[in-house]
């Protein structure tokens, strides 16, 4: 079963912004079992948009379309589509009283254009928004069951999710099974050439999507029937798993690293303290990024100057003097610091250099130092790392976490403190 | 003139990355004066690949596409080039020689693979790659200029720079000149409707890009005269300046709000200190993901904890008892303490309910509260914003440095620390 995207939008052909909306169908209908094989993108123009629909639509089972349903007069999917199918548009009442009650809702009143978008071409099956005003709809277009969203995120997502999936799901005969992978701590490159072979071994097929630093691997089987596509998926999922070893693969789903360093925090009932110089927050930022951190999280310094390195966190002058703000001795008492001031049970510190300037030949870019603090020691680590300061920055944080993932597991803290 | 981008690659129509490349070369093409009507993306199948370079060359006065210029098999993008222009592969010997001498730099030796990205249609001018292996290379593809990068964004971006900008410009008769303000404090409809008509009334094109929470508006203008488009988009943003106000445009160009926050501190010659609770880190790692800040950035204290907020930064715990942790006495608590434990010469604070748990009828989720000490005084203000978590942090974050810019420029802290 073959799918196509077509976006429409002059914002998206300016380049006035990422078209995500793209990545996240086409990932959506691979993942359903559809062999995606064209995602283009037009502009707000009559002609460009019902060549587009009439060239995808002859050639693919499904397309989905996005974009061109709002009030505006450069909204033209709607009218395209009808001009496409010979038909007229009819203004849909029920779509219309749910825009209205909208409006009504934040304080306005139904404007002709805004009524404009229960304007639906005769015939079509309408797609209730649950989140916005412009409802969407459905057509048959040449070969292709063509379906039209909206292009705001949001709107987009919940309506292909509660009726595009479940209209084009029976499409496909086969099971689909997905298990996510979550990795961290190898490249792109060498994640792949780890499963090589794999997709052969169990009937799999591997997708790889890098969020750096983190590399997800999509393990997808499909089958006649639904327990052997769950069997393949779980073997292959299982075999990956071995190879590439339990410190890369730290988990399955949609779970951060940083979130499930988290997670083991909290089980173990430990609370932590961070102190960071060149990642300047962003440690503390991933860890807060969601909501229930304040179960294990105390809180951090970020000791960006030498001076709150030793008033804050007690870092001896004569360790800064001796060995620098980037040695292995600054990260231990940086470390140590922050367990006593933030009253944690274990703490983690790090201190490098992000670049791009400031680097020397004994302390060149890149250069980063680790330390983790718990009631039983500290354990320390150094690292360097090539790339821009924002890639350094990012690598040392999730190394960062990875050193106390480490620490945590081997239990090195168990009468806590 | 018309140009158009095909981009290359299953990677891209399974949704495993987000098409970045697409919109950087949309925005690339546009502001060098060109009308981008599609941008295509095909899986890594020789008769799409073929009939997606067709179409658009018929089409099109330029042609970009990326990718599929790897060496491995799935990489055919030169091989469908060759088939169409019926000419055959030739390999491009001063190409070999440096694919070879960056391979020798890494310690590995050339394998055929690596041999075949020097191999390019017959005819064709080599576009050299300074950043990888696979060079890029152009062709006149029917009505097309075409251009063939590889996929990996810094090597496609500095090619289009150094070898496609130079060649198409010339295209381009009209003289292009382009103004970029950057905002924060409005949302993207509300710049818009605030800059209605701009566009007719001084002749150019505004583009806006949101990076939430800022809003990018792009001034265009284009003219046969280098003095008069210059004139024009000085005259637009101008106006465009006023229409908004001082408030909302804080700068031009490609510095973000953070920066230039950090830019006024280091004019000012002040220390700055950060006390953040709900936005946990977020602020220190906008101000540091920038070289340079080690010039006004002290330090941070993130507070996530009622037990840091009293043991760290000397916040009352009768105050925390009294008002809660979010509350404005807890901020200019905050806010005095980082000034004081951080020795700097201003200090911001943040505490509020992120969310999307922890909020009251009282104290909802969404309400933030703010407190900017100095020598001379402490300022608070309070906020209440919708949205997800992230958007909450982030917008919060901004909204702090809105108020630190406030107080700096009112030059509150005159005497200085």
């Amino acid at each position: 079963m073959s799918a196509a995207i077509l976006c429409i939008g002059t914002e998206l052909t300016r380049g006035e912004l990422v078209n995500t909306n793209a990545a996240w169908l086409a990932d959506a209908l691979t993942t359903l079992g559809f062999e995606v094989t064209a995602v283009d993108c037009t502009d707000d123009d009559r002609s460009r948009i019902q060549e587009g629909l009439r060239r995808l639509g002859e050639r693919h089972d499904v397309l989905v379309c996005t974009g061109g349903l709002g009030p505006t007069t450069d909204d033209l999917t709607t009218e395209c589509v009808a001009t496409l199918l010979g038909v007229s548009l009819e203004r849909d009442l029920a779509s219309l009283e749910k825009i209205r009650e909208r409006m009504e809702r934040f304080g306005r009143t139904l404007s002709a254009s805004n009524a404009k978008q229960a304007d639906l071409p005769r015939g079509a099956r309408v797609l209730p928004n649950p989140r916005g005003t412009a409802p969407g709809f459905a057509v048959k277009l040449q070969r292709a069951h063509a379906f039209f969203l909206p292009g705001v995120p949001h709107e987009m997502e919940a309506m292909f999710d509660n009726h595009v999936a479940p209209s084009i799901q029976p499409l496909v005969s086969d099971h689909v099974r997905q298990i996510v992978l979550k990795t961290f701590g190898m490249t792109e490159s060498a994640v792949n050439d780890g499963l090589a072979g794999l997709e052969a071994e169990h009937g799999v097929l591997l997708g790889y999507r890098a969020r750096f630093p983190e590399i997800e691997v999509k393990v997808l089987a499909r089958n006649r029937s639904a327990r052997a596509a769950e069997a393949q998926a779980r073997a292959a999922a299982d075999s990956a798993r071995a190879r590439l070893g339990p410190d890369v693969v730290y988990g399955e789903g949609s779970v951060g690293f940083p979130e499930s360093v988290g997670r083991l925090l909290v089980e173990r009932r430990w609370t932590l303290g961070v102190a960071e110089s060149c990642t300047g927050g962003l440690v503390s930022e991933l860890l807060t990024e969601r909501s229930g951190a304040s179960e294990f999280f105390a809180g951090a310094v970020v000791s960006y100057s030498n001076e709150v390195k030793e008033r804050v966190l007690g870092v001896p002058a004569a360790v800064l003097a001796d060995h620098g703000s980037v040695s292995a001795q600054t990260a231990r008492a940086m470390a140590e610091g922050a367990r006593r001031v933030l009253a944690a049970s274990v703490a983690l510190s790090i201190t490098g250099v992000a670049g791009p300037t400031g680097g020397t030949l004994e302390k060149p870019v890149g250069l980063v130092h680790f330390a983790v603090a718990t009631g039983n020691g500290t354990s320390a680590r150094q690292l360097s790392y090539p790339g821009s300061r924002q890639q350094i920055q990012r690598l040392s944080a999730f190394a960062g976490l990875a050193l106390l993932r480490k620490v945590i597991q081997e239990g090195h803290n168990e009468q806590g403190s």
